[in-house]
């Protein structure tokens, strides 16, 4: 996508030395590239949230792998560099399925083509997400055009949660995507954005991205989605994820299950968009994934933009009281209308992703 | 209740020429006092929401007609004033209650004796509501003791949503008066603090108020109460209303609704606390209910504490993007276990509310 008229991906090579990332932490207030150098530098970046949204966490992780290799190509160096940067978060299972990809294209290899073959195999890993995202876009797309045609005209309201647009990803995006389709195919859309607190992932990627590329939208406070989906004012909500289980559970940025009740109880569909490196094949339940505790620092300080420009982060609550910060909740299978894969579209059943994914029955 | 050991009201008069208030607009970063000399610094406190919460509101209204009234004591002001006031602000329901008594007591009284009489209905309207915020906190009590009965010692978890304590009434508070009471009785009790978003009520008015009487709380995100009622944590749900309907629906702040539903999907008792002027007997459905718009620069701007302790508001949004910001959601009936009013508990229905206020049947 482009940013002022440039197109990027949120992560690229630097020759065989380094990847830049684009910082997500500094958006929306400025735009700044970060260099990583090493396993070290990517396991800092996925962390801190330098880059976030489960396709690009496992991106970068990869090229973590990569760089490491460049050191040494041991299968210890790998094992360690493996769950090194595994550790760094524990909800999203892209991360797990990009590490396991990395350390079985290598395992059988020898040790001096590792490094080479590791960075080939990082770049293919974004290639492929980019394909895989626009897929997923051109599926949605057919959802969001047979919706817009009953609107007469009027813009089809999609609500989102979170930031699932190309910066969760390499490009593209999962759920925005067929939003950026629709928007470029002349479908008139309109997007309300859930602030997404406490990191404020939708009010400040998601409108960024949005805005950048010209498509209308409302920010609201995560409180007010259901009060529109009961006005009427929601056609249809899509969210992206962090891992999904084989029974169709969904986890997802904290906050994307009261928005499920709220449009099941308003017969609002409600789409989850994921790559099928999101489905996680040996859990049977979301019962089972495990949901990380982030500092509450995150939910009592708030960073923003002074008068002057300047971005300073301020203290926000009661002075004194603690805050919890999960950061992610699941959604049963049951409130989810359908997954929208690089495949197609299939219900949130096991059945369903089995339709898709024939190939992950068990004999 | 008290701050730093001084007992204070939310709002008291200042001689007979003017009543203070509790700057709440300034909290939890600072402690202020305004005084309000007229009908139209009462509308003006109304309206910026120096003075909020449905009980209060209505407190700061019957003040307002008593100031007016020591100028002009006419009909036509006491019409002019009572209309004035109910501008304010269109929800809560208990402004036109109190504008109402207010234009009801001073109507057929003589204009010279009106002033005063203003003055008294207007500290009756206070003592009252300290009167019926003590009730409803020892009708709840009942309901907190019984099921903290099923903890064996462990802390009840209560989660809160906005702020319904003793600063959005005069006294005690609606939906904290009975944590308040439990807290001092000996039950052990942990409230979850919902942020409350946009404006964040709960961050820094619930967690002040929980924090300065000491009772355990953990402020989270709007988006976090869904995942701890799966999870087991969230033994019941208390919140305030700013109108209740005939039939039992629940307009409260902005995502009370949502909580409602999370409460439903995992068994949680959901309850609503309120004084019997919250009740609009007048309307049949909530779907009647007028929803305040507010700013969306409450969304999209943020007051906060710089290390240096000073206060600054700074934009948190991606900058250009719209926002919108309805203050309030109604919660359907059928999602409540039960009100909790001055009169005792009820089922949210219109059988459930008559039965307690039975002189409001038709005959």
């Amino acid at each position: 996508m482009k940013i002022n008229g440039t197109p990027y991906r949120t992560i690229w090579p630097e020759g065989e030395d380094a990847v830049s990332v684009i910082d997500q932490t500094r958006l929306p207030h400025a735009f700044a590239v970060q260099r990583l150098s090493s396993a070290e530098d990517c396991a800092h970046a996925i962390k801190t949230m330098v880059v976030r949204g489960a396709p690009l966490i496992g991106a970068t992780a990869a090229y973590g792998v990569a760089l490491a290799m460049r050191g040494d190509a041991s299968d210890t160096a790998l094992d360690a560099v493996h769950d090194f940067l595994l550790a760094t978060r524990p909800t999203a299972v892209n991360l797990r399925w990009a590490l396991a990809r990395m350390r079985d294209r290598l395992r059988n290899q020898p040790q001096e083509m590792r490094a080479a073959l590791a960075w080939a195999e990082a770049a293919a890993i974004c290639d492929e997400d980019v394909v895989t995202c626009r897929a997923i876009g051109e599926h949605g797309l057919t959802i969001l055009r047979d919706a817009a045609a009953n609107k007469n005209g009027a813009p089809l309201n999609v609500l989102t949660h979170c930031n699932a647009g190309w910066l969760a990803t390499v490009d593209w995006g999962t759920a925005l995507a067929p939003l950026y389709m629709a928007h470029d195919a002349g479908i008139p859309i309109h997007v309300w954005v859930d602030e997404t607190r406490p990191r404020n992932q939708g009010a400040s990627l998601t409108a960024y991205e949005l805005g950048g590329h010209g498509v209308p939208h409302t920010i609201i406070a995560d409180n007010a989605g259901g009060h529109y989906m009961q006005a009427g004012a929601v056609d249809l909500a899509i969210v992206g994820t962090d891992r999904v289980t084989a029974n169709g559970d969904v986890a997802n940025k904290i906050g994307t299950y009261l928005k499920a009740l709220a449009a099941h109880d308003n017969n609002v569909p409600f789409y989850v968009a994921l790559p099928s490196s999101t489905i996680d094949w040996s859990l049977s339940s979301g019962r089972d994934i495990p949901i990380e505790e982030r500092s509450a620092e995150e939910l009592l300080k708030m960073a923003g933009r002074l008068p002057s420009g300047d971005v300073v982060t301020v203290e926000i609550a009661a002075p004194g009281s603690p805050g919890a910060n999960p950061a992610f909740d699941v959604t049963p299978a049951r409130l989810v209308t359908g997954f929208i894969t690089e495949r197609g579209v299939a219900p949130a059943t096991e059945a369903g992703l089995l339709s898709l994914f024939p190939e992950r029955k068990s004999s």
